[in-house]
């Protein structure tokens, strides 16, 4: 039995499936909600939908393979048609949160060589203001400790993200400081100041990229545009 | 037999060792010139010099364990005294390009932790603005091919450097792209500019970062001051 939120993602990933063209290319996010839209397009590729993907996780490949959605990769692709993707946090501007499942990086590698991105929620993550949801921020490991006081000297106390006991290590071979700055008001700026300290890779602040949010309330849908 | 170059190199690597007291925690930077430094510092080490320093690079470890230079790292250290480096340009504002040897993010990180950054070079690098020497940026394997797109787009043809007809990886396992801007007018902006570009780890601009330049000329040593 899915629970509430869970119907919400199962319904808005199979309506996220459905914008997906033949012979498009497409970026596919990670993350729980991502995974109902893969399953679906893998339904749609066995009834005929000719389309690549690029994953943005080792667990979202894992998942294509599994549903049988072909995979692809910069090496052969330009620019992708569509990027699909979830948040941990979506605001009245579409401005995002992503990171907690550590894959922000390659989610917004995607997303920026992307025509048009898509996210996918249940209402959950709808907020007035993004910052209730700690900011991952991926750094290298070298001097991790230097790049987390710079970081800290912006308002926040940085967490290093750990999982089983042992340091978290993100598909990139990076760390995660979990950054809590409470509201965050200019995104952009924060997310700039942050990306210009020495260690710092990316940041989980998505500004500017979101096309359009698919919000899932129940079975009941409802799509953002900006 | 060395060249006047190397004697130049071999001159400013002991002239800085010369900088470091005992009880010091120092960067360790890399390169032909902190060669010298290292190979001196451990020799000061053997006269009862309390040292210890973090290496920016694995050479430069090798060369720290080969002459007996004690190691630590940021997990110990919260802020080094000083570092030495080397670098392949360094204009009239002691403005820096750095990163011929691939190391320059670990280069950085030493450089940013330090009290106060030396800078070691023969006068061939002596130049009035940077950039003949191509910019090294160091880029996330992920999706490098978009990443070098967009950095192109800022004016240069970025070339992925290789060693021995392969991908050449750094030892935070990324790649360099080497940047051919031409004249540099404004390297603060410029090296802002590609940081803020997803997929970008770091730049070979050190900019308002040196202290202090000593610079060989043969024998004969200059020192110029901020």
């Amino acid at each position: 039995m899915l629970n509430e939120a869970d119907i919400g993602k199962k319904a808005v990933g199979e309506e996220a499936a459905k914008y997906v063209k033949s012979g498009m290319k497409i970026g596919l996010g990670s993350g729980s909600t991502v995974y109902w839209m893969v399953k679906k397009l893998g339904e749609l590729v066995q009834q005929g939908l000719d389309v690549e993907g690029i994953p943005s996780s080792n667990q979202t490949a894992d998942w294509a393979r599994e549903f049988g959605v072909p995979l692809t990769n910069f090496s052969k692709v330009d620019q992708l048609d569509l990027t699909i993707d979830g948040a941990d946090e979506v605001d009245e501007n579409l401005q995002l949160i992503k990171g907690g499942g550590g894959a922000l990086f390659r989610e917004k590698v995607i997303a920026m060589a992307a025509k048009e991105l898509i996210i996918i929620v249940d209402k959950s993550k709808l907020v007035k203001h993004l910052g209730e949801f700690p900011l991952s921020v991926e750094v290298l490991p070298f001097g991790w400790e230097v790049t987390e006081k710079k970081i800290a000297l912006l308002g926040c106390q940085p967490t290093l993200r750990k999982k089983d006991q042992e340091i978290f290590v993100s598909d990139n071979g990076n760390y995660i400081l979990d950054c809590a700055f409470g509201e965050i008001m200019d995104p952009k700026k924060l997310h700039e100041q942050l990306k210009l300290i020495v260690g710092v890779v990316e940041t989980g602040l998505f500004v500017d990229m979101a096309n359009e949010v698919i919000v899932g309330n129940g079975n009941e849908i409802e799509v953002i545009s900006q």
